[in-house]
């Protein structure tokens, strides 16, 4: 397992690979969130990352630390990690497979496809992906790219972190809750790990929306739970548990785990897009929800929340716009 | 004149003023708007300035300059200066008058007053505005603050030209056309000093809307040209002429100037939206608007433009995702 095992040296490296490739995003804050929050609230903008979210890290990093001699890189993905391999392998001039279901939406294969990707399509009913990807991986040479239990995935979702303690230490804060938006807990292992390292007293919490929490009853319970596989709102981070590289890093430095509603989350979009001027997903909006309405389960002084993606249908964002409308300020 | 005279020293103070204050907010870019525009476009993100424009920074830097025992301040605005204004004049513990008419949206007075400026509200058929500004000014001791014909304002909006190219040259880019939201000019003067300075290979061009072009018009004719006074979509830049003390930086600096259309700037708005993940306004998407819809008007390789503000109704806003939708690419 050693191997496998991610820590500060490796994050380090990954952020020194990421260097003048992915951006620096900004720290934001509005003083109209922090007096909702009832304390001051800072907002990692991942959402302007590279194609739109926080994954372009940690595919960039997995693909920089490729053995010499690769051809390619495969994954399998219909949502921000197809859009951060395809982009990053783009940019290193390296083929990219993407495997999606044929009933994705069509603006997900055209944006992944714009990008630069191969995008192959399988029928979820009858075709088994996990083979299909063998397959095509074995033909062709190429590396299997996962989006969260991969090494270099969470190595690099980890320079977010890095980012985080810096900042927040320009605005004079060492002690902090960090919440972060969790699917199978890539980024929130990630910045854990930076954490731990750069900013000690702060504590990284999970976020998840209801009847997602599977972090959040694993982290309560102390042994992983498994919530059945199926869709939501918040698709970006609706994995059905945490990664088996990701709950080690979880369980030791994350939690207790928050949960957020739907209608939370929308509601965190419209102030986002209000306040922030950023435009969030529900997946990428569930930490700041977390901050704005449920501040009474925060201790801390001030809160940082990962903004981690903005990728989202144009009918979802109406439906913030409109429903997060005249709730803005309670 | 001499006095009023804003030179490249006058813009390196306000910008040591502003460090730690003002936001360095990001210069982003998408493949997707590369394609449309046929060239790298760069887009420096004000919206993301505190109070949602990048009046703060003018604000800041006048009210950084004020002369020993100054008592408060006072402006003219309903829109972006007002916010600027206030909230600077907060965080520096001054107070600060804004004079708005009695028929500004609600939601701009509040906000206004939530960040913590008194505002004074006229009636714009019965009450002569600039009487009572002076009333109150001579009253209380107020140091009027103009939104652009202002030495240091502009001093203060030119830090975005010192960052502007800073951050291109991280990019490889001494070469552009910079465009430039152009309201009174403000920020187009204050950017067009900074860049003779610091990027002398760039060339400054200023945008309006349609029916609003008087600064593109002073500039084709060499004088000054003044249209009437009168509303319009792009709210934030629909001023009837130059400044006085803007146009001779204008007119020795810049051009020529690009007009886009509503339209243009609305579509504009939901291609940042739907790309950059950002919350543009009318009058602050139009030098994209320029950039992606008038690319045979720019002989440069590459173009950097500004997104100065983010502060839109949501009516607006729902407006430019409707009209904007599957107009995107073209």
């Amino acid at each position: 397992m050693s191997l496998e095992a991610v820590d500060i040296a490796m994050i380090r490296a990954s952020a020194a690979r990421l260097e003048g490739h992915a951006r620096r995003t900004p720290l934001l804050s509005s003083p109209f969130l922090d007096k909702i929050a009832g304390r001051p609230v800072f907002v990692k903008a991942e959402c302007l990352q590279h194609t739109g979210s926080f994954k372009f890290r940690g595919a960039w990093s997995a693909i920089t630390a490729l053995p010499q001699g690769a051809r390619g890189v495969i994954a399998f993905s219909s949502g921000n990690h197809a859009q951060g391999v395809a982009y990053a392998a783009g940019l290193r001039g390296l083929p990219a497979v993407i495997i999606m279901p044929r009933d994705a939406p069509a603006i997900k294969i055209a944006n992944t496809r714009a990008l630069g990707a191969e995008v192959v399509l399988y029928d979820r009913a009858t075709e088994d992906r996990d083979a299909l990807g063998a397959e095509l991986a074995a033909a062709r040479g190429l590396e299997l790219i996962q989006p969260f239990d991969h090494p270099q995935v969470i190595a690099g979702q980890g320079s977010t972190g890095l980012e985080i303690a810096a900042q927040a230490r320009a605005h004079g804060i060492t002690q902090a809750e960090v919440l972060v938006c969790c699917g199978g807990g890539g980024l929130t292992s990630g910045i854990a790990l930076a954490l731990e390292a750069e900013a000690p007293e702060m504590r990284v919490r999970t976020v998840e929306p209801e009847g997602f929490d599977d972090v959040a009853k694993s982290l309560a319970s102390g042994t992983v739970v498994t919530h059945p596989a199926r869709s939501g709102l918040c698709d970006a981070i609706v994995t059905p548990a945490p990664g088996r590289l990701t709950w080690p890093i979880l369980q030791r430095l994350c939690g207790p785990g928050l949960v957020v509603s739907e209608a939370q989350a929308l509601r965190a979009m419209a102030l986002a897009h209000e306040r922030l001027k950023l435009v969030l997903e529900p997946g990428g909006a569930v930490a700041l929800a977390a901050a704005l309405f449920h501040p009474e389960k925060i201790d801390a002084k001030a809160v940082i929340v990962t903004a981690s993606g903005g990728n989202v249908d144009r009918a979802v964002f109406l439906r913030a716009l409109e429903e997060g409308a005249g709730h803005g300020d309670g």
